[in-house]
Protein backbone atom coordinates (compact mmCIF):
# COMPACT_ATOMS: atom_id res chain seq x y z
CA UNK A 1 0.00 0.00 0.00
CA UNK A 2 1.29 3.48 -0.90
CA UNK A 3 1.52 6.41 1.18
CA UNK A 4 -1.21 8.40 -0.54
CA UNK A 5 -3.40 5.21 -0.07
CA UNK A 6 -2.70 5.16 3.54
CA UNK A 7 -3.38 8.96 3.36
CA UNK A 8 -6.42 8.46 1.32
CA UNK A 9 -7.89 5.60 4.01
CA UNK A 10 -7.64 8.08 7.02
CA UNK A 11 -9.31 11.37 5.53
CA UNK A 12 -12.42 8.71 4.46
CA UNK A 13 -12.49 7.09 7.84
CA UNK A 14 -12.57 10.59 9.85
CA UNK A 15 -15.62 12.44 9.82
CA UNK A 16 -14.92 16.30 8.70
CA UNK A 17 -11.14 15.63 7.62
CA UNK A 18 -9.83 17.56 5.23
CA UNK A 19 -6.60 16.94 4.62
CA UNK A 20 -3.47 13.96 5.52
CA UNK A 21 -0.13 14.75 4.86
CA UNK A 22 3.28 12.43 5.60
CA UNK A 23 5.38 15.64 6.42
CA UNK A 24 9.43 16.07 7.27
CA UNK A 25 10.80 18.05 10.78
CA UNK A 26 11.26 20.78 8.26
CA UNK A 27 7.44 21.24 7.60
CA UNK A 28 7.75 20.06 3.98
CA UNK A 29 5.01 17.64 3.21
CA UNK A 30 6.23 14.12 1.59
CA UNK A 31 2.76 12.83 0.06
CA UNK A 32 -0.21 14.44 0.56
CA UNK A 33 -4.22 13.73 0.03
CA UNK A 34 -6.60 16.51 0.75
CA UNK A 35 -10.14 16.90 -0.02
CA UNK A 36 -11.33 20.04 -2.81
CA UNK A 37 -12.93 22.32 0.33
CA UNK A 38 -9.05 22.72 1.84
CA UNK A 39 -7.84 24.24 -0.78
CA UNK A 40 -9.13 27.56 1.22
CA UNK A 41 -7.58 26.62 4.09
CA UNK A 42 -3.87 27.82 3.40
CA UNK A 43 -2.93 24.88 5.38
CA UNK A 44 0.44 24.45 4.42
CA UNK A 45 1.16 27.84 6.22
CA UNK A 46 -0.82 26.50 9.01
CA UNK A 47 1.24 23.02 8.90
CA UNK A 48 5.09 24.82 8.92
CA UNK A 49 4.28 26.71 11.87
CA UNK A 50 2.62 23.96 13.84
CA UNK A 51 5.66 21.59 12.57
CA UNK A 52 7.67 24.70 14.25
CA UNK A 53 5.45 23.56 17.75
CA UNK A 54 5.95 20.14 16.89
CA UNK A 55 9.83 20.22 16.78
CA UNK A 56 10.37 22.71 19.98
CA UNK A 57 8.09 20.21 21.93
CA UNK A 58 10.24 17.09 21.11
CA UNK A 59 13.87 19.49 22.13
CA UNK A 60 11.85 20.26 25.20
CA UNK A 61 11.05 16.70 25.85
CA UNK A 62 14.79 15.47 26.65
CA UNK A 63 14.75 17.99 29.48
CA UNK A 64 11.07 17.24 31.01
CA UNK A 65 10.27 13.90 33.03
CA UNK A 66 7.33 13.35 30.98
CA UNK A 67 9.00 11.67 27.85
CA UNK A 68 9.14 12.08 23.86
CA UNK A 69 6.52 13.52 22.28
CA UNK A 70 3.58 10.94 20.71
CA UNK A 71 0.67 13.20 19.77
CA UNK A 72 0.30 17.03 19.52
CA UNK A 73 -3.10 18.59 18.91
CA UNK A 74 -4.11 21.85 17.71
CA UNK A 75 -7.76 23.09 18.31
CA UNK A 76 -8.66 26.20 16.37
CA UNK A 77 -11.52 28.16 15.72
CA UNK A 78 -11.42 27.24 12.01
CA UNK A 79 -9.75 23.83 12.26
CA UNK A 80 -8.51 20.78 14.36
CA UNK A 81 -5.14 19.59 13.33
CA UNK A 82 -4.00 16.28 14.95
CA UNK A 83 -0.43 15.31 14.55
CA UNK A 84 1.51 11.79 15.44
CA UNK A 85 4.66 11.03 15.01
CA UNK A 86 6.09 8.29 12.37
CA UNK A 87 9.49 8.42 12.79
CA UNK A 88 12.18 10.34 14.53
CA UNK A 89 12.22 12.33 10.84
CA UNK A 90 8.30 12.50 9.94
CA UNK A 91 5.24 12.70 11.29
CA UNK A 92 1.54 12.52 10.28
CA UNK A 93 -0.73 15.60 10.07
CA UNK A 94 -4.20 15.23 10.12
CA UNK A 95 -6.60 18.83 9.66
CA UNK A 96 -10.16 18.26 10.46
CA UNK A 97 -12.96 20.53 10.19
CA UNK A 98 -14.13 22.03 13.55
CA UNK A 99 -17.34 20.12 13.48
CA UNK A 100 -15.49 16.75 12.77
CA UNK A 101 -14.17 14.15 14.86
CA UNK A 102 -10.84 14.53 16.35
CA UNK A 103 -11.24 11.26 18.60
CA UNK A 104 -11.37 9.10 15.39
CA UNK A 105 -8.70 10.85 14.20
CA UNK A 106 -6.59 10.70 16.33
CA UNK A 107 -7.19 7.09 16.38
CA UNK A 108 -7.08 6.38 12.84
CA UNK A 109 -3.51 8.02 13.36
CA UNK A 110 -2.68 5.91 15.74
CA UNK A 111 -3.10 2.77 13.68
CA UNK A 112 -1.84 4.02 10.57
CA UNK A 113 1.46 5.46 12.15
CA UNK A 114 3.18 1.97 11.97
CA UNK A 115 2.38 0.95 8.98
CA UNK A 116 3.41 4.18 6.94
CA UNK A 117 6.51 3.68 9.38
CA UNK A 118 7.38 0.37 7.52
CA UNK A 119 7.22 1.89 4.54
CA UNK A 120 9.66 4.61 5.14
CA UNK B 1 -18.39 27.30 43.18
CA UNK B 2 -14.48 28.52 44.14
CA UNK B 3 -11.41 27.74 41.35
CA UNK B 4 -10.31 25.36 43.67
CA UNK B 5 -13.90 23.49 43.44
CA UNK B 6 -14.03 23.25 40.18
CA UNK B 7 -10.60 21.60 39.95
CA UNK B 8 -11.33 19.30 42.18
CA UNK B 9 -14.60 18.33 40.52
CA UNK B 10 -12.96 18.23 36.95
CA UNK B 11 -10.10 15.70 38.57
CA UNK B 12 -12.53 13.68 39.85
CA UNK B 13 -14.74 13.60 36.97
CA UNK B 14 -11.36 12.24 34.60
CA UNK B 15 -9.87 8.98 34.92
CA UNK B 16 -6.45 8.84 35.07
CA UNK B 17 -6.30 12.58 36.36
CA UNK B 18 -3.40 14.02 37.97
CA UNK B 19 -4.05 17.36 38.18
CA UNK B 20 -5.99 20.80 36.96
CA UNK B 21 -4.67 24.24 36.92
CA UNK B 22 -5.74 27.65 36.20
CA UNK B 23 -2.95 29.44 34.59
CA UNK B 24 -1.36 32.70 33.72
CA UNK B 25 0.18 32.91 30.12
CA UNK B 26 3.64 33.65 32.28
CA UNK B 27 3.14 29.48 33.44
CA UNK B 28 2.39 30.45 36.93
CA UNK B 29 -0.40 28.47 38.43
CA UNK B 30 -2.97 30.76 39.97
CA UNK B 31 -4.83 27.92 41.47
CA UNK B 32 -4.37 23.76 41.24
CA UNK B 33 -5.94 20.32 42.62
CA UNK B 34 -3.28 17.98 41.90
CA UNK B 35 -3.19 14.24 43.72
CA UNK B 36 -0.66 12.92 45.78
CA UNK B 37 0.69 10.46 42.57
CA UNK B 38 1.20 13.90 40.44
CA UNK B 39 3.99 14.57 42.70
CA UNK B 40 6.80 12.91 41.24
CA UNK B 41 5.97 14.62 37.84
CA UNK B 42 7.60 17.88 38.17
CA UNK B 43 4.24 18.48 36.46
CA UNK B 44 5.65 22.57 37.16
CA UNK B 45 8.23 22.18 35.08
CA UNK B 46 6.16 20.39 32.00
CA UNK B 47 3.75 23.34 32.05
CA UNK B 48 5.95 26.37 32.14
CA UNK B 49 7.45 24.39 28.70
CA UNK B 50 3.90 23.68 27.26
CA UNK B 51 2.62 27.57 28.33
CA UNK B 52 5.67 28.69 26.33
CA UNK B 53 3.99 26.49 23.39
CA UNK B 54 0.49 27.61 23.70
CA UNK B 55 1.76 31.48 23.48
CA UNK B 56 3.30 30.88 20.74
CA UNK B 57 0.39 28.99 18.65
CA UNK B 58 -1.88 32.07 19.72
CA UNK B 59 0.87 34.61 18.24
CA UNK B 60 1.26 32.72 15.41
CA UNK B 61 -2.68 32.32 14.99
CA UNK B 62 -3.20 36.36 13.85
CA UNK B 63 -0.77 35.09 11.10
CA UNK B 64 -2.69 31.75 9.98
CA UNK B 65 -6.13 32.01 8.75
CA UNK B 66 -7.60 29.26 11.00
CA UNK B 67 -8.56 31.35 13.83
CA UNK B 68 -7.15 31.83 16.78
CA UNK B 69 -6.25 28.95 19.42
CA UNK B 70 -9.15 27.32 21.45
CA UNK B 71 -7.29 23.99 22.94
CA UNK B 72 -3.76 22.20 22.93
CA UNK B 73 -3.21 18.77 23.69
CA UNK B 74 0.00 17.70 23.86
CA UNK B 75 0.61 13.57 24.64
CA UNK B 76 3.97 12.30 25.93
CA UNK B 77 4.73 8.73 26.60
CA UNK B 78 4.13 9.60 30.73
CA UNK B 79 1.49 11.92 30.37
CA UNK B 80 -1.16 13.96 28.16
CA UNK B 81 -1.64 17.89 28.96
CA UNK B 82 -5.12 19.36 27.92
CA UNK B 83 -5.22 23.00 27.60
CA UNK B 84 -7.91 24.93 27.09
CA UNK B 85 -8.24 29.13 26.69
CA UNK B 86 -10.70 30.53 29.29
CA UNK B 87 -9.60 34.49 29.04
CA UNK B 88 -7.32 36.05 26.77
CA UNK B 89 -4.90 35.86 30.14
CA UNK B 90 -5.78 32.53 31.43
CA UNK B 91 -6.46 28.94 30.92
CA UNK B 92 -6.99 25.15 32.25
CA UNK B 93 -4.53 22.87 32.36
CA UNK B 94 -5.32 19.21 33.17
CA UNK B 95 -2.45 16.42 33.28
CA UNK B 96 -3.57 13.10 32.65
CA UNK B 97 -2.05 9.68 32.92
CA UNK B 98 -1.32 8.01 30.00
CA UNK B 99 -3.66 5.46 30.59
CA UNK B 100 -6.47 7.86 31.19
CA UNK B 101 -9.43 9.29 29.51
CA UNK B 102 -8.56 12.86 27.68
CA UNK B 103 -11.51 12.44 25.11
CA UNK B 104 -13.13 13.10 28.74
CA UNK B 105 -10.50 15.70 29.83
CA UNK B 106 -11.33 17.60 26.55
CA UNK B 107 -14.84 17.35 27.31
CA UNK B 108 -14.71 18.31 30.92
CA UNK B 109 -12.53 21.21 30.47
CA UNK B 110 -14.60 22.69 27.73
CA UNK B 111 -17.76 22.62 30.09
CA UNK B 112 -15.69 24.18 32.82
CA UNK B 113 -13.90 27.13 31.09
CA UNK B 114 -17.28 28.99 31.05
CA UNK B 115 -17.45 28.43 34.80
CA UNK B 116 -14.09 29.72 35.18
CA UNK B 117 -14.17 32.35 33.25
CA UNK B 118 -17.60 33.76 35.14
CA UNK B 119 -15.29 34.01 38.42
CA UNK B 120 -12.34 35.99 37.02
Amino acid sequence: MSFQAHLESVVAQVEGALACSVMGFDGIAVETHQVPAAEAMELPTALVEFTNVLSQLRTAADSLKTGGVEELCIQTEKLTTVMRLVSPEYFLALAIKPEGNPGKGRYVLRITAPKIRLEL
